[in-house]
Formats: structure tokens, sequence, C-alpha cells
């Protein structure tokens, strides 16, 4: 007999587990409300012990249904026992409620005391597990590789350095290189889920230095469409468990964005910018009622080595923006050994730093593609988030090292 | 009509997908076999294109149940189509089987193709596939917690530094002190996966410097069993789903074990040795036919200070041993932030050092404890392996960054 506040569902006798979250005193009686995070629970009591906000307790009695409590249940403790005594009461919920994002961020696990805010963590993980039980059933293998690397994936700076031993090292920007390799295997499609690093100095409210990303690499593709495909499908999968359809996602080339962009008045550079991003993200929700938008056919210059060229200068390659923010970017690969030479020349890398990748395809590996998806952007706007830090337990920035 | 070689089960016509790992003429039949890491298939082919081993192909054509097959079911190919041709012919079976286990890793993907290797990696992710599940049904909440940290975990030496834009920070060693934050919150449990570094220079084959942890703290706990417990049903949940069933694990005291060692002349130091372990290990084979052992009450001089003291110097702790190798660690905690703080300054720690930790506590914690279970080290002594380093993709260690 160990629950805690959100188990109650029905009446009987139980022992229940929480953290006092408030106390009223009405004659001898005392309501206390206990909290999980999940749940709150309302603990009738009329015996002398004392306890205060932050007290961890047990208590035990029946449960029963009443319209009066917060919940329609309470519980009629026989006895309550405190199990850990503070000395000074913690944040009451109105002065939670009002901590700037700074300050919940210090106090995280006390702002998820309540539902609200836990709520919020609680997605962000069953958005893994379904996003995972979706490539586990597609036959995919999850994978786990290393994150402290020898070297940046996509040769930019923008990386954090270690000192591994009497050697540099390097925090990994994604797992690129290892989840491409893999397929060499000759493996149907892998996957991985970790944390990634990019050491920007701007903060922004969708940016960290520490980002938690899906990565998936898929054999055998035909064309960037079947990447798309796949993509397509997980993310209806994972939201359809949240009870959001939607509809076939539309599609428009890197060209056709543009166009419209300017069409606007609004400038584009080589990529597309934020500003742009966010126009393009309103467009779509307007003429195809859509908060997702394939955008195709980047130009190969803006884009890593490893990306299929096309014979126009463009590439296969695609960002999936979500309500006007772009959560993942893909692409078919180069699979061809010598055409993937030639690409790291291009892009001024010297293949010898490439050498183990570069053998692995000199071995065989099938055509294929794939992409990464940003965890932390992805739930930021499923819940129309205002800051990513919202969704972050312990978020990582150029000012935030701790807690 | 996708499917890799592992998919073909039932004879009709198929598209199948994968790498060549063997090619044999017999007249005008060419019998090649292809791979998907997973499995292999023999698809028979009389046309006049000429493949080799490392190539990509496709084919298609009846499935017939063939007993000269190598799985008893053959793919009597119409057509087939190179998807990437290679330059010169990769590894055959016998050399990928002869490898040493440097050049193995070095070509990691390529030695999946044979599916006995394949396995040991799909094992892996079904072990953390399984774990999850267990925690999940339990209730507790997956979190995601910071692997850039501010200091060490445990104040010891032994960890990577990063350069953090112009500040140092650390490569976090474990999630202890997030875990054990989060229970703040009142949850039930919260449990994490992630990987953490060790920056030990030496070599050996159960050490590695980033490695893969399930770390679990459960909150209310009354009793050091309430946590071993959790674990105890959790490894059997686990290994249960592999057909492998294990009794009651037996409990020895850590004073228990030392005179258990001392009467076999075996040297103890403070802790229990490799050496010690692997002898307990034998021990509790010998005399409990158990292939785990917990060791407990281990002196709080060697654990660390969030570590619940007991009263005659000892602790609140345990380990976990699995064919006398430790693969987890665990204990109640202290709750009491006035006792914690004293264990931090007896530990020699500045508590400024903890202040996001200590506040946490001092707005109120439950009674609670957890421990962390070592991924790689669970499967090396699940498979019996030699070497930590062969379930593990791309390991580090003090000499290898790459591949």
């Amino acid at each position: 007999m160990k629950l805690t506040a959100s188990d109650i569902k029905n009446e009987g006798e139980f022992k229940v587990y929480g953290i006092v979250n408030h106390v009223r005193e009405l004659g001898p009686k005392k309501f206390i409300i206990i909290t999980d995070g999940k749940d709150i629970l309302q603990v009738v009591y009329e015996g002398n012990k004392r306890v205060k906000r932050g007290d961890s307790i047990s208590a035990v009695g029946n449960a029963f249904f009443d319209k009066r409590a917060p919940r329609g249940i309470e519980l009629r403790a026989k006895d309550i026992e405190i199990l850990n005594e503070i000395k000074e009461e913690s944040f009451d919920e109105w002065s939670i409620k009002r901590m700037s994002l700074d300050k919940k961020i210090k106090y995280r696990s006390i702002s998820l005391r309540i539902p609200e805010f836990y709520k919020i963590f609680e997605i962000y993980a069953k958005v893994t597990h379904y996003f995972r039980e979706f490539f586990i059933n597609l036959g995919y293998l999850e994978i786990f590789t290393p994150k402290v690397v020898k070297m940046g994936t996509e040769s930019g700076a923008e990386v954090f350095s270690i000192l591994y031993f009497d050697k540099e090292a390097f925090l990994a920007q994604s797992p690129q290189l290892y989840k491409q390799m893999m397929l060499a295997s000759g493996l149907k499609g892998v996957f991985e889920f970790g944390h990634y690093y990019r050491a920007e100095a701007s903060k922004t409210k969708r940016h960290l230095t520490e980002f938690y990303c899906l990565d998936v690499e898929i054999n055998y593709v035909e064309s960037l469409d079947d990447v798309m495909k796949v993509l397509e499908d997980a993310i209806k999968y994972v939201l359809d468990k949240f009870n959001l359809k939607i509809e076939k996602i539309p599609i428009l080339t890197f060209d056709e964005a543009k166009e419209i962009l300017e069409k606007n008045g609004i400038k584009t550079k080589k990529d597309l910018t934020t500003e742009g991003e966010k126009f393009i993200g309103d467009y779509v929700k307007e003429n195809f009622n859509s908060d997702f938008v394939f955008i195709t056919e980047f130009p190969f210059d803006v884009k890593p080595f490893y990306v299929m060229k096309k014979d126009d200068g463009k590439s296969y390659s695609f960002d999936l923006l979500f309500k006007g923010l772009e959560i993942v970017s893909g692409a078919k690969r180069e699979h061809r050994y010598e055409i993937l030479i030639n690409q790291i020349k291009e892009k001024k890398i010297n293949p010898e730093r490439m050498y183990w990748y570069l053998e692995t395809f000199k071995h065989g590996i099938p055509p294929h593609g794939g992409f990464g998806l940003g965890i932390d952007r992805f739930v930021k706007q499923m819940l129309n988030l205002d800051d990513i830090r919202e969704c972050v337990l312990y978020p990582r920035d150029p000012d935030t090292l701790e807690p």
C-alpha cells in the first residue's frame, strides 16, 4: 500500500505520500493539499501534528468522493506522518506561478509541484517514447554513438572543445557521420536520441547550446520523398497520440518560398532567415491550413558535404517548419565514394580527417537519407511555448551553466 | 513492396534490398547471399549483371522454401538492380570474424553484416527498451538533464574539462544531483538514460571513458530494501524478456564480503578490489547458484556525501555485482538539509558549490534513494563478453577518439 497523490481514484482505505502544497485550518480540521507533481489531493486531518508547505508527509485513511474537494475526492486521514520536516515554509502556488522563467529554472523541481508545469515534462517524455515506438515498429535499430569526437561534424566553428587527456576533442554537433556509417551494415534504418552541442554565443528563445535530438537514417531510399514520407508518418503517429490530427504536409521548394517572401518584401539571404521562416509558417497556415511545411531543394552551397547534390546546383534536401520554426533538417545523402570525396574537397575539408567515414563508404553503403529532429523545438511548438527553456528541465545557454 | 533480407519469411513475389555478402557461380546461376545485418538471404540470379561483396542491390522475384538455402528460403530473382557498385570487393565473412577487436571497431558497421555481431547491438537496444518500459509502467518520469555541468558530481578529479565560452565546465560523471533535485517535485520516481564521462587514464576490459547509464531515483522510500527491491524487480523484468530467469538476489554486507575474502587470502582495501569482486562473484555462484549479489553497508568513508550515513560509520548503500563485476551502485540518500550540509563539509566540499542543490533540499524533499546502472557492463556480463568494447559501437578509451 504505497500511493502518491495522483494514484487515488477510488473510495477505500489508502496510505498516500506527497509534499504539502497548501494548509487551511477550519475549526479542528486541517485541509492539507498534497502533491506528487502529476496531481494534487486533499487530505483532511483532525489531529495535533502541524505541517507546512514543503513538508513531505504520508497519510492513512479512507478516500471519499466530495464535490467540494479540488479533485472531487478527499482522503480523511486517521493519522499522518511527517517524513521530512523543513525549517521554513516553501513557496506557495501563487508565488511559483508568478516566477520569472529564470527563477522557475533555478527552482525547477519545486515548480513541478504545480501539475500544469509537470505536464510539460510529461509530454516531453511521451513525445520521445512515441517517436521511439514508431521507429522500433519500423524495425530500425536504436544506436548509441559517441558525443566526444575527434572533430566537429560540419567543419564549421561553433564547437565546444574538450581536453581529452593530452589531446583536443570536441562535443558532437550531431551523430551525422556515425548514423550514416551504421547503414553500411545493410540495416533497414537506425535512429538515435541524444544531446548535442553548438557553441553559439547568441541567446534566443529558440536556441540552446545543449539540445536533445532524434536522429534517423534510412537505408535503400530511392528519392528524397522516401525520407520525407517516413518523417511525415512519424510526426503523424506522435501527434495522433495526443489527439492532434494533421493532413498531408504541403511542400514548397526553396525557390518558391523565396519568391513568396520577396513578393512580400521580406529579404532572403542564401538561406531563409528566422523572419522568413515565420512568414512562411503563417503563409501555409493561411493558404493550406497547415502547421507544417516542407521546404525542399536548398542550394548545395548552404548544405553540408554529405547531402546529395542535384545537377542544377541545388540539393536533395529539406527543412521542416512547424508553426514557422525549423524543427527538422533532412536530406538524401551522397553514397557514391568518389563523388563524396569530391564534395568533401569542394567544402574545403581535408578528406584525411574523414578517414574512417570514407573507409566505410569504400566498403559499400546503400543509397540512404535521413534527418535530425529537435525534440526541444518540437515540444515548444506543439505546446505553443514562448521560450524553448520552458520545456527543458535545466537548459544550457551562453549565460547558464547551473543548476 | 520494400523489404530487406530479414523480412522474407513466406513464398510469394517480393522486392528485397541488401548488401552482397557472398557470390558463388554455378553454371549459369549466381547464388548471391545478401544481408541486412539482422539476417541473410540467398538470391538466385541467372542474368548477366555482375555483383561483388559490398555492392548494394535490390532483387525482384519469387521466394521459395528450399532446404539447401542458408535459411531454408531463397529468392529466385527475375531481375536484380545494383544500387551502389563499389570499386574493390569488401571483406568476406571469414575475414570479419578473424578481425581483432580494434579492427572490428574501426570497421564496426561492416562487421554488422554478420548477423551474430548485429545481434549484440540489437540486444543492447532491447535492454534499454525493457528497462525503460519497466519504469514507465511504474509511473516514473523519464528526465533529460545536462551533461555539461559547472562541476564534477563527486568532487573527485577524473573529470574532462570543457571550454564553455570564457568559462570552464565539465562533462557530467552522472546525473546524481539533478535526479535527486527532481524529487523535490513530489514525483513518485524519475529515471534517465545518458552518456557519462570519467577521465581515467587506465585502459581495461571493463572501463570506458564514455559510458551509457540508466539512472533511477525513487521517492518516499522507507529503507534501503525499498531501493534494492525496485532494482531487483527491474533486472528480473528485463532478463525475463530474454528468457533468463533469476531467483532472489543474495545479500552480503561489506563486512561479510571482507571476511570471506580475508579467509581466502584475498586482500581488501577500503573498498572491494576488482579481484575481490570477482572472487565474491564466484563464491555466490557456488554457494547460492546466483549470478548476482548485493553488497551492502559500505563504510561512509568510501561513499559520496549524498549517501545516508548509519550511526556506526557505515552507510545505507549497496553495489550489485553481476558475475563478479559491479554493474550498479545505489543508496538511500540523505534528505535532511542540515545533516546534508554537514556531510558535504565532512567530504571537504564547499557547500557554496552546491548552492542550487541545497536550495532545493531546503524547500523540502521526501526521503528517497536510487541507483545508477551501467548499461554497457550489464550487456557485457549478460552476454559473457570478454571486453566491454564488444557491445559498444564506437567506444571511447584513453587511446581511442575515432571513429
